[in-house]
């Protein structure tokens, strides 16, 4: 199986880290999120002991949370030693009601309103990635207000095209993220930074992109901020404690993706940054890494019921299930590629090619084109989504005015609900 | 301006149904979701009128709560005498309790559940519009249970296909949708459903698709309709009363989209419709249309102030708005097309390109690339995207853990919220 958190029973069963894939969903309900802390966990210390073994004790690595935001997925990240990074008010309140460090938050985003601003200043996220001038002028006088001193980390445009899909590139100078090295904008914005009175400048961040699979990228993007910190340490005097690498490696949706070996490619970067550092007589900066959808995507599986099996003779089959694009809207969005299985049907042949679409009146409603699945399936079997862990939660609407899926974490010291499922209750809540 | 509702005043503001942008800012918050109570009614009677005028008093129009579904959308269609097409039980229960007549509500949707069929049969739905065999059986079992005969029509697929684009277009025979005429199936389904015991067949529904502008697609479906309902005369015996056309009617989203006369083109398609009824010997069915975006599109807009502007010299300019896919998602699914001004520089020239985005990070989260801004906008000034009423809403979602916008209803009794804001508490009620 695509994760070794899945296995198969004799009986042609879905084992699912541990757990029968119908009793969860018998237990729990339909439609389902499921996620494996112990893959979590795992994938959050393979970052944090990686990290620290290469670059040594002062490196962290922060969980980027928008790829799967409730409290308990705080909780585990401050319990395997991550730091975190947010990207809104609502992250970061999220992150601060489940009691996590927030000196070890980063606040990033292109575009934090004044009052996020504020509200995270309440309550104490230590530092904010900074992503323009407009931004700059706002955290100072805030913290000036406060009378205190707010680290900040400015985001720069490295100019790296990874050549992954547009909507997930960030590197290229002409994105709407950070300040770009190559027009000359990113020297200005620390010349300002430096200027101003309640602002501690503590290094550089950037982020080429996300699904990267090629062993180059952070290689070539070490270099280039490197370079910078050295130019700004001439121009400026100013020398960068912090390196924030950004995050971005790949994860396997299908058998077919290729694999990357996350550890040995972060010791090949920690050896390629050192040798820069002495070759620029540059101290080694703190590194920061952020991955997000790599701690969280192959954790996650979506359990669904089948609703109905269409078959349209000399056109095309669907199997249309009780969930769809308001639970993962990432078909739709970015024609998403996904493993998908029945879990109870796990030894009979995948003889029927069928669109898996969802229940939602859209005819864009569909999970996954062209699956092979048993031809057997039928109104109440199951149909399972693989590596569902990363931006399904987390981009999921109420479209159709269908309630949002429960996310249930299975842990080998018992099962728990830590997102509830929303109630019809709840769709209506802040109806007049 | 494109759409009458719109004004501007001479120092160059934007007028919104009587108001000026800035003042409903100010006072409920940015960014903001307002819709215009006169239009709403308006639209709803133009199809309610029309209709009736055009095929007698047994015809109704159904507003497609889908495209704007909250407890205030149903009191206004109640109060102008329109029917709603729901397509969940979350739809269902919202025009519940708004205490909607439930007898003039139909229930669509490729795959209800169990509990979805159960749940509106305890709310009273007046008619189940059936998507396909599996459904039959579990609505006339749930039926029998009760010692009730339930409504029902038929979803058909008349095979068409509109040329629009792939992800709104539904009536082709290997849509998800219906049953097809041409594989013989729609037939066959007819005769299960009148097999049944519980169920009552009232007629037969097709919907072709979505932005329809040509005049002749409904007259196509209705030929194709009626002569399905006098082959099942002929084939079992059994008159339809009932013939829902469904809806589609396109809206104009740039002043350069097409102009469609809609009470013109529904008066050809009765004349179209009453001439195929004499010539097949048919008395006149009831007739249902299905207006739901052309109800609620050009009734809404949404209001955002201005984050960060950022010029990247050689490349491109991005304006940030405090807002973005999170609230209108349609340009990241649909690269779907807006008109965006800002409403207090209505006067300036429009001397700058640039991608209006959101706040999410993301680079995919674009409101609506290369638009023609004013160059002097900056941080804190307003940014209107208009005809935003349909699919924004209801389509919305917490990514980034931004909460959703609060729908402020402009209306010539005064304004009111009619969707509350969510709160930060909002976003982790459900968290354990």
């Amino acid at each position: 199986m695509i994760c070794d958190n899945l296995t198969v029973t004799a009986q042609g069963r879905l084992i699912f880290a541990g757990r029968d894939a119908r009793e969860l969903l018998t237990r729990y309900g339909s439609p389902l999120y499921v996620m494996d802390e112990a893959r979590i966990r795992h994938n959050l210390r393979l970052y944090v002991d990686t990290l620290r073994e290469a670059f040594g004790d002062s490196a962290m690595a922060l969980y980027a949370s928008k790829a799967c935001s409730f409290r308990e997925m705080y909780r585990l990240a401050a319990a395997e030693g991550a730091g975190v990074d947010v990207v809104s008010a609502g992250e970061a309140y999220t992150a601060y009601t489940a009691g996590f460090p927030m000196d070890r938050v980063y606040f990033h985003g292109n575009n934090k309103t004044d009052e996020e601003i504020a509200l995270a200043m309440d309550w104490g996220v230590g530092t904010f990635v900074v992503d323009g001038a407009e931004e700059l002028a706002v955290i100072d006088a805030e913290a000036g207000r406060r009378g205190i001193t707010q680290r900040v980390m400015l985001r720069i445009t490295p100019g790296i095209d990874t050549h992954t899909y547009e909507a997930v590139a960030t590197g290229q100078v002409d994105s709407k993220f950070g300040s770009a090295i190559e027009t000359g904008q990113a020297e200005q914005l620390v010349g300002q930074c430096l200027g101003y009175p309640h602002l501690t400048l503590c290094g550089f961040h950037c982020h080429v992109g996300s699904q990267v699979f090629d062993s180059d990228t952070f290689l070539r993007s070490s270099d280039i901020m490197l370079a910078f910190i050295a130019a700004m340490r001439h121009r400026y005097g100013y020398l960068a404690a912090e390196l924030d690498l950004g995050g971005g490696y790949g994860v396997r949706y299908r058998e077919d993706d290729p694999v990357i070996d996350i550890p040995q490619n972060i010791r090949q970067v920690a050896a390629h940054v050192k040798a820069a550092c002495d070759r620029l007589g540059l101290p080694l900066p703190a590194i920061r890494m952020e991955p997000g959808r790599s701690i969280v995507a192959d954790a996650g599986m979506t359990l669904y019921t089948v609703g109905a099996v269409k078959r349209i003779p000399g056109y095309k089959n669907y199997v249309s299930v009780d969930g769809g694009m308001g639970d993962n809207p990432r078909y739709a969005l970015y024609q998403a590629p996904y493993t998908v299985v029945c879990p109870e049907k796990m030894h009979e042949p995948a003889d029927m090619v069928c669109d898996l679409v969802g229940k939602c009146c859209e005819s864009g409603d569909i999970l996954q084109p062209k699956v092979s699945l048993p031809s057997t399936l039928t109104r109440g079997d199951l149909v399972a989504v693989l590596t569902t862990g990363a931006y399904n939660y987390s981009m999921a609407s109420n479209y159709n005015r269908n309630p949002r899926l429960p996310v249930v974490m299975v842990s080998p010291d018992g099962d728990r609900v830590v997102v509830r499922r929303e109630s019809l209750e709840d769709l209506v809540r802040n109806d007049v």
